[in-house]
């Protein structure tokens, strides 16, 4: 049975060409910094469409999209609001299927700009035309060389975004690409006059590119129907959400934003608790645990084995594993007795957190058999392993080691800035041990909802 | 009237001449490495101890302190517990005012090991002798060239550090001079058999120097004492403290790190709350609280004013903003009025966050002239500027037109990696918005602290 919904977004994510209404050559300008992106990205039939030029970027202009000589599927709208009516009945007419409007303006200003939004709606609906935005910036779709913001990669990958920020939508990706992550397919839903974040959320329950969802959301125009699909989905793909509008203020500022009633924090804490949605509380915190997400299997329960190389950062480790829930693993005797033989020093190498004590900065090969160890011990779920980063550091063999490992394994180059570390081989690597914990403790919940609700099933 | 416990630490930071007593020629040795740090530094008077050796890095070796044709004035002893005494009561004949012991293995390893450590207090106090340590590693002090690890920078600041962690007396020192932040002295206090935290506490809080103090604790010898110095002078100089320790197994963890006794969450509670100390729970946090007390002034109040060039970011932070105890400032008429000259965008353009639109990408100047306005409002009193990084950002506007502005502000570069960026104009630069409120409240909470605790003397 086909899915009229999947079928309309599935469109919009696979067009034969694209008309940019609004494109221009006039330098700083979104008509030309979008036409721009679609010509470096090599995405081949485009479209420019505006009446006061002929050409554009060396690319025949039309009047007008009816006057284009091919079939258009997808239309990006960046006219003024009030001109969307007219482009609206133009783009219906030529039969298109999507239109991403990107003019900001409508509902987010004020009542006038709603109306304009569901006039928009309407003429849409009067033929087979559905909307993303306005207020937004659109889609991103690297295997089909669809970017909607210069300076994106291409390379195809398994995590799809929702947002209701333009600029996360192209942020997030930029810096999440940096630590090697790939994205499906990406959509910056603006104020959601047709298609909404329900819809994309159960596009990508069922889209076969995606394995991974984060979304920084505002408000939700479904909100019972996202609830209930974000249960149905979430134990098969992680759902990472950051929310904004929490308190009365921001939530005041998601108005005047995306247009959105950002709903109340009890609403959102009960999504939270009953459908294993992961939380995330800023920019940094979505970026580390999808980067744990991502390149990490699922734990088995919450018992870590931390080792480190210096005392103090080991000691406020424990601490904020206890807040988040995580357990330092009790490893087993066969265990201790080995790492007594490889860890000079005395007191806490037996226990947990195991430290290697500061000369093993001599010895990193010491780490690679302690690690060893640590991995094929039954009482450790997770490995955390802290070391003081110095530009004289063998880091390789950290990530080697770590490589080899099947269980969830971070790694922390203590002292070191976010953009000198960075794993070709899949390891995620911190700064800072304490988010390297926020995000492995995300991880061991989510692996006991998961393992939880697949039972009941 | 001479205070002889600040006389006994001055002396300690001003010694004409270092013994190295275990000092080696033995590649990846601590011997050579500490031995090599102070050639590298420059500092003169260095005289290497060890039997087994004539000659060691082209310096000559002598066989016990007592042979070095000099004076004295600190030992740092390497040498293995057993032999600590003994070399201990050698220092005591020369005349050394401070013993620096380094070695580990004492009072964090067992009883014996405790009682080794009374051996050698009783041994340093038959003289006049004190001792920093033992399981420590030193003291930095860059405007006498002393430094406790390789890789430090030699200028010198207004920052001091006592920390119960050696590696974190090297790697904040380390991170924060990659932010142009610079320290006066630091101390690696380790077992703390004799000098404690408490005593440093004291020192740092009369030292001309000194304006910042940093700490990473983990228990407290003398905890009274040192709540009553931190509320004497934390109204004169701020005082951030990292605490580990703080459930029951880190206070494990920490009694085999340091043999600290890590005492209850609850003094720790109370210690926050009475004495203007501020907490931080992080690395990170540590340095992004040091980045905004070191670059910023007092905030008058908590009345915070976002700039944003993204809506998304602007709606999050407002959030956190509440979360944290700053208030989102209710700008002035006038203000309102001249913002919306500027600002194209609708909504919340004048409201706050005052979201400068997409559109702002191509017009940073009009940021400059947002800036200003904000910064003359009276309703104002801290200035918070979020805007998307990218390589093509012209990111000099920023740090120019924030380094005039005379209340305290500080700049998101979102998604920006932090070692792309710094300023050398002294605007604190952080890369997450929540990093940046978390320092600014922590700045205001202070602020307010101070106030108070000045208008009651």
């Amino acid at each position: 049975m086909e899915n009229k919904l999947i079928t309309a977004i599935d469109q919009i994510f696979h067009p034969r060409s694209i008309a940019i209404i609004g494109a221009s050559d006039k330098q700083n300008s979104f008509g030309r910094m979008f036409l721009e992106t679609f010509i470096e990205t090599g995405f081949e039939k485009i479209y420019p469409v505006n009446p006061r030029a002929e050409e554009i970027l060396e690319r025949l202009s039309y009047p007008s999209v009816k006057y284009i000589p091919d079939e258009v599927d997808l239309a990006l709208i960046l006219t003024p609001a009030e001109t969307v009516p007219n482009v609206m009945k133009e783009c219906v007419e030529k039969g298109v299927k999507g239109a991403i409007v990107l003019t900001a303006g409508f509902g987010e200003k004020d009542a006038e700009g709603k109306e304009l939004e569901q006039a928009i709606v309407q003429i849409a609906h009067s033929g087979n035309t559905r909307i993303i935005g306005p207020n937004c910036i659109g889609i991103y779709y690297p295997a089909y060389k669809l970017a909607h913001f210069p300076g994106l990669p291409l390379e195809s990958g398994s995590v799809a975004m929702i947002s209701h920020s333009g600029s996360l939508s192209f942020f997030v990706p930029r810096i999440a690409s940096k630590k090697g992550i790939k994205f499906s397919k990406v959509i910056s839903c603006g104020n959601e006059c047709d298609l909404n974040a329900a819809d994309f959320l159960e596009y990508f329950g069922q889209d076969e590119e995606t394995q991974i969802i984060v979304a920084y959301l505002e408000g939700m125009k479904e909100g019972k129907r996202f609830y209930q699909l974000a249960r149905e989905i979430s134990p098969y793909k992680p759902i990472i959400i950051w929310k904004g509008g929490l308190t009365e203020f921001g939530a005041r500022a998601a108005a005047s934003h995306t247009g959105a009633l950002a709903g109340s924090n009890l609403i959102w804490q009960a999504l939270l608790s009953q459908t294993g949605v992961i939380s995330v509380e800023s920019f940094e915190e979505l970026l580390d645990c999808l980067t744990a997400f991502y390149y990490l299997p699922l734990p088995n329960g919450k018992r870590v084995a931390i080792i480190v190389g210096q005392g103090g950062p080991g000691v406020a480790s424990v601490d904020t594993c206890i807040e988040m829930g995580l357990e330092p693993a009790q490893l087993s005797l066969p265990t201790r007795k080995a790492l007594a033989e490889i860890v000079t020093r005395a007191g806490t190498s037996l226990a947990n957190p195991i430290d290697m004590g500061m000369g093993s900065m001599f010895t990193p090969e010491a780490y690679q058999q302690a690690i060893g160890l640590l991995a094929r011990d039954e009482n450790v779920d997770l490995l955390l392993v802290i070391r003081g980063y110095s530009p004289y550091l063998i880091t390789s063999v950290f990530e080697e080691t770590l490589a080899t490992v099947k269980k969830p394994s971070a790694l922390v180059f203590l002292g070191a800035f976010e953009g000198e570390i960075f794993s070709a081989r899949g390891i995620p690597i911190y700064s800072d041990p304490r988010r390297a914990i926020v995000a492995l403790a995300k991880l061991a919940q989510y692996s006991e909802f998961r393992r939880q609700a697949l039972l009941i099933k």
